[in-house]
């Protein structure tokens, strides 16, 4: 089932891509739904960025990153890299070199459930990663894996073209094909919180502002 | 047992509580005994912070931050949120916006044995909050919990009106009644720590600076 | 078999420690055959340090750090205490005191697969220390361990007197009788990859640099 | 704090903690309204024990069982030692030794948030245990701690006196105060229980039972 | 997103389903391309069941179990529940009353990333449950969640009507419109392994059955 | 540094390692001064046997078992196979095929830091595995690694021709060198413990018997 390589994907457009990095990952995350977060492991190497860009999937083996290299071929700007081990493991498939060459092809990140290195040098060239783990442990180039197959990456399903959100807050996949609709609706929850945002700093309290007294006595709260 | 409010608790004095800020976790944990500390995956969102408050908890489900909006409302300035959820949680149970309230409300900071979100906003408003996971995962808001009730928080019981003392070594839990012998106590150490650094600095060892060359001897320690 | 203190351990020379550290972990450990890392949970309680030093060992009981103040006493300029405990443990060792007394005496840092403590002071002290944990737990000083013995540290074996090589991509032991072949193959590695950095900036792709297609294709790489 | 045997504590009557013990654990949860678990990392060494008694309680240093020895001479038929670490702990305080002098006295188990050994005679003993981990290192007789003062174990508060209900689901705490109301509480959960077991086993769903569609409904619950 | 109940699947035929429950997880996982495992951490509750169905996937809230009732109207004979939580959690949503009612309705085990409890119970029905947890912790019933639509179950992506097949070396997941070639598969692996089984214990050695030699010197191995 | 296989290494006598077999783990580690032990997660995957055997230690990358291929060939009767990666993983390397071959050459168990597989044909077997997982992930054989070298397994150092010691309890390192000593010292201990269980049995308290109680009161314990 592996060793394949899936050379043309569809892509949302960079206009809606952008939209998305900038409304955040929480803000994302609750416009479509209360879905698509990638776990809480997933942790920003530095603090700080906020991103998004099409997902350029990797399968690969534990402990070989043969299959990187291949994907960076299929890299167009505005694209992240989306690494899932077939098991779990957290070498560091990745580090300044292979930075290098991804940010030389227009990538705008990397998003991996494994581990990373030489991480004081990806934080000068500002080359934002969300891994699992920091680990200097090196890997081989021995086994086929596939790029730009569907993958579960940190628990979440993402399909080659789908949108990545990833910021302090962690990282979201948003499907391709929706991602307009996440965007407006996106949007809309931003322009309210503006406003939300001026009355609660003003001392009005959320059980006001959202009307919640009422429902909170009829499931029975008691005030002693 | 949920669905309480306790709208009026007992706090220590605002002098007791900022002699315990001072003097900082390591000091006052060791001050009252070595007890009191949260579980060490309690760490804050961003370094820097030390505060201390009084505990103003909440008892919520998994998954669930209504009660933070009715905790809000029991807020005094100088208090500290102190959330433990009634099953092992990770979801983000509070942002901006509910910091932005709390903030109008005096709160001087969040401790939770669970997730939040929008961590850059906080840090911009220098909210402290010290958690489990950074996780943007959406709460809803369809069961009661319980407001201002004894709660055990990251392994360590909480009443509310305790005092919370946190920096970038954790968070101490003080029982209130005994919160200005172990300020006291405290202090006592502060005191004496400026003398044993500057020897230590010195270059004396503390194996003569304590006097633990003969027990050492006594209980067997061999040089070879 | 504990309760001993080895107090003359071989190290190797300075000129050899300082060139590790200026290779840097990742570095260094592919230049001994992708070997000796220490786990990824060992991480840098603050960012930036990048150090090498030679290893004083400390096998200490879990939540006694008597030993620590033992160890200080064998220290030589350019040493890196390495304390492991003998059970899983995370609580505070080491603190502010203990650094400065440890600095006081020329030690350049501390690994330590168990807590650690006033992680301010530590950092506005410039004291490195890679760590399992940031806790406050204090410690009791009433039984013995070893210094300068062999331990598992984090998984990996050291010896007293091997190199210790630390920084933000974790830490890496290096035999003291191969650290002048390490530091070689290091710095061989070094030069190549100034030349490989530049290519890759320039575009060209590691499949062509490192000559993959071939072997890709033989393996039955599929391109869709 | 510690260093500290209360000799005597209130105890609920044998008969109702017998009671509890039938009822097991997730019925005693229920029935108190969803509270007092400790946490799911709490295992029976053996499978098929189902037990209640009082809990004596011990406070313990990490890596030290001395406290346990003063514990046993506490105990009185019926009674379950508790243990709780100041610090997380998994080394092993108890073996066949200290279970024969428990069970000498009566006790009908332990509930340790740490490591037990001799797990294969345990057994034979039918002694049951509920532990964080099957570890067999060794533990020191060097410092104090205390028997019989409230502790946290396991993430739940539990005073001395306190009715313990451990089975192959887990481990519950009752405060003794209200032993008597959960005990009537669990009963007539299990009367229902029969009731609705006869219904589902005829298949009669749960939906039409507890009359779920109509809420269903409201809340917008689609069938596609 | 959620709130949705898919009523028609479509499902393998009972002979496939079957075929592979009797190959087994391990050989069925290695005829797909060593693909479809769920996590590690999914664990039988008891040991012995070997079993496979088609999966009715249900997605719920974390803490909430409503949806497993709505499920449980859904299953057929030969059904697999498959439950993952919207976000971590280890609660217990699952107990004998429901495993009653599934068992009813014909359905041959429960796949859950999450907690379980009544295990005593479930054991004694004979009711085979994977889960992450056993954990006696109750849920509510206030929020939806959907059945029947794709979820990541323990890190592996299951799409309603897949085929399940679980032991104890945990479960796989074979989707519906392989199956059938997976089975072919699957048999074909078993046929070779008695002979070569039996070629095994008569001490021929892996490295002169599979003629590994020549590719080991080929590599470099070196005997010394 | 890897690929290389070590022929022939020096083992301890199988009167000896057969006396360590029946000490056990617990005893044994006392024996030799509370050292070591390997990590707690690792645990039989069937209850009840209890073995000890020659160490030939396999050094594996991770997901890659063509090791074990090459070291079967090495086992004599009495050896154990202990298998460290080189990475964290939890790969399923091992299944009832490999141990029938082992079993052939008269091995007698398996010690793995790693996942295995067909746990149910090795329980049938009557093939006694400590690993850290169960899990049915298919390994390649694509990468040397190392056999008879020293290795470190699941925190514990351990050389080619170690005694092994493993049982319900877990799994216990025993130098070659020092085995004969050790055995003497557990034969020591064990004859103690028959007297003290029977006065323990007996109601004897520990703290009379071992004459704890003037240690306690000089420490400072208090009866209230």
């Amino acid at each position: 089932m592996s060793g394949i390589v899936v050379q043309s994907i569809e892509r949302a457009s960079l206009e809606i891509i952008d939209g998305l990095a900038q409304c955040g990952v929480a803000t994302v995350h609750e416009a479509q739904g209360r879905s698509g977060l990638l776990a809480s492991h997933m942790r920003p190497i530095w603090r700080g960025a906020r991103i998004a860009g099409s997902a350029v999937t990797i399968s690969a083996p534990p402990g070989d990153n043969w299959m990187v290299h291949v994907a960076i071929e299929q890299l167009q700007p505005g694209d992240i890299l989306v690494l899932a081990p077939t098991s779990p493991c957290e070498d560091g498939y990745f580090g300044d070199l292979l930075a290098t060459s991804a940010q030389a092809r227009g990538c705008r990140g990397l998003v991996i459930d494994a581990g990373v290195r030489d991480v004081r040098d990806l934080t000068e060239m500002a080359f934002p990663v969300w891994s699992k783990a920091i680990f200097a442990q090196g890997t081989v180039k021995n086994t086929l894996g596939s790029v730009n197959v569907p993958v579960v990456c940190a628990g979440a399903a993402v399909q080659p073209g789908d949108v990545i959100v990833a910021d302090d807050d962690g990282v979201c996949v948003v499907p391709r094909a929706s991602a307009a609709d996440v965007l407006s609706a996106a949007q809309a929850r931003e322009a309210n919180e503006a406003d939300k945002r001026a009355k609660l700093a003003a001392g009005i309290l959320g059980l006001d502002m959202y009307k919640m007294r009422e429902r909170l006595e009829r499931e029975g709260l008691k005030y002693v």
